[in-house]
């Protein structure tokens, strides 16, 4: 088996095909350059937490730790820059896990323009990839505080596909044709860093859904001191998606509410400030928390989502 | 169990006491700014991996694993500036855990002047603290590849003595009178910030050393395209080192230029650019790798040490 340093020379030499930062991979840190404020976050990814190695391929679950970072920077409106990429293997993992890790993490820079600039490879009993995104804010940042009593409310995509494709995977049924658009929202989430820059100076508070439309949306209505009225009948579905949660057993507004890792973005603010990519949910009103509006009649949504330490 | 978003609520609370960036923990990512080139680097601590918990408190635990981010920051000259943490913790883990872990952290940003900015927790099978550390340069980054035939190689504090720490407890033998000084060393290194920043402008190559003197050595000499000499003999010592390291039957030599953790500093330069917290060890030669010099014979050294996946 290749040791560490080979692998990270490895590492360098599929990275290094990208521009290098002032200073990159090899040296004990990055050294980076550019006047505009940083905006900088960290997530991670742990096998038997946020996966399982049966339902998804390397390079995708890499791509995917990519986007759940980057999604964080789609949140603020920032413009993705450089990646850290902190790898735990299982000490028998062969060479090729860690290419295809790396093929999985060029799909995302590539694409996004994006650089990986340091690391760290160390042994562990599980996979775990933890990733820290920078990148360059374009203007006022969007925050988690700012929603005001009268803004619209807005996501992108389709929220609850992924969850759906989640628990396919989960009840082995991930191969049935019905299912298989939900798994792919699931192993392979966009982070919607175009629609989040499009935000800059129009709207008023962004969040990304990583933990759920309902635990998330709290996370506003709690930092902003007013309340969230999601009109349950106006969420965005795709083709066949109620059907498909109906076909597990599961309530597909209760998937769309609470179902996390569609890494879509819900945001705030005038109406103006969204354009055909994002669905208009509902509205910012005085109170506190999430409510729902469903079937005509208005309740209070419990911030149930997805937590690490009281979940299972 | 107190649940994820109580126990960030509580870091946020814990290490808000310090100054906030522009925008700080509890949004999907801080935001900083400073018109110097930020460093960073990222570094992992893995239960079973790094550490044993029989072998180190949480606090301990916690300050040893922001020291050794920080200490890539000081091998390359950058004063210390902001954290992100992601931590992995069992699902069992008491709520005292993160609170304890996060003094310890607070014992090294009060310290070092730094601020917790932004982090992620998330349940895992054993405990883990990864750590982004970033810094701003005060002048030319300190590299690995700089080394030049005619400089003189130095390096800060007593290398191998965390080394012979690590062995004591490992032999459950760390309470013996003669090697809890060593365990200390291991349990409670200090990032040397101060003598990294004193060598910006004046000395050509500096590496932390983590992996020990051989590995770390080889890498400054591969870089750089020369070869380290070793003169053992001037290997600096603390006293009773060389009798803790018998008293473990192993060679003080052998842990001084293999044994890594000490996180201390090797650096070479013109003999000006060192001054008194420095011991001169050698100097850089034509040729490659690292060569020892020891009871008058020259023998080139394997670069032995720690490597994650050819190990054990």
């Amino acid at each position: 088996m290749t040791g560490e340093f080979e692998r990270i020379a490895r590492l360098r030499e599929l990275f290094g095909a990208l521009a290098l930062p002032d200073l990159g991979i090899g040296d004990d840190c990055a050294v980076l350059h550019d006047p505009r404020p940083l905006v900088i976050t960290v997530d991670a990814s742990v096998e038997g937490v946020h996966f399982d190695r049966r339902w998804i391929s390397a390079r995708d679950l890499a791509a995917r730790a990519v986007e759940a970072a980057v999604s964080d920077l789609a949140a603020m409106g920032a413009a993705p820059g450089d990646l850290l990429l902190a790898w735990t293997l299982p000490r028998e993992s062969p060479d090729e896990l860690v290419t295809e890790l790396a093929h999985g993490v060029l799909r995302v820079t590539r694409r996004l323009g994006m650089r990986v600039v340091g690391g760290n490879l160390s042994a562990a009993p599980v996979l775990s990839l933890t990733t820290t995104a920078l990148g360059r804010a374009t203007g006022p940042s969007l925050r988690r505080d700012g929603a005001r009593v009268g803004d619209v409310i807005a996501v992108t995509g389709h929220p609850g596909a992924a969850a759906i494709g989640l628990r396919a995977l989960m009840a082995g049924r991930g191969d049935e044709g019905a299912l298989t658009e939900f798994v792919n929202r699931w192993r392979s989430p966009t982070a919607r860093v175009d629609e989040g820059r499009s935000l800059v100076s129009r709207a008023h508070s962004a969040i990304d859904l990583s933990d759920g439309l309902a635990q998330d949306g709290s996370h506003v209505a709690d930092a902003s001191g007013c309340a969230l009225l999601i009109d349950a009948d106006r969420l965005p579905a795709l083709p066949g998606q109620h059907e498909a949660a109906r076909a597990l057993g599961l309530d597909p507004t209760a998937l769309a509410l609470h179902g996390g890792e569609d890494y879509e973005l819900l945001a705030s603010g005038p109406p103006e400030a969204f354009d055909e990519r994002w669905t208009l949910i509902g509205e910012v009103v005085p109170g506190a928390g999430v409510l729902v509006l469903r079937n005509g009649a208005m309740a209070p949504l419990a911030a149930l989502g997805w937590d690490h330490f009281t979940a299972g």
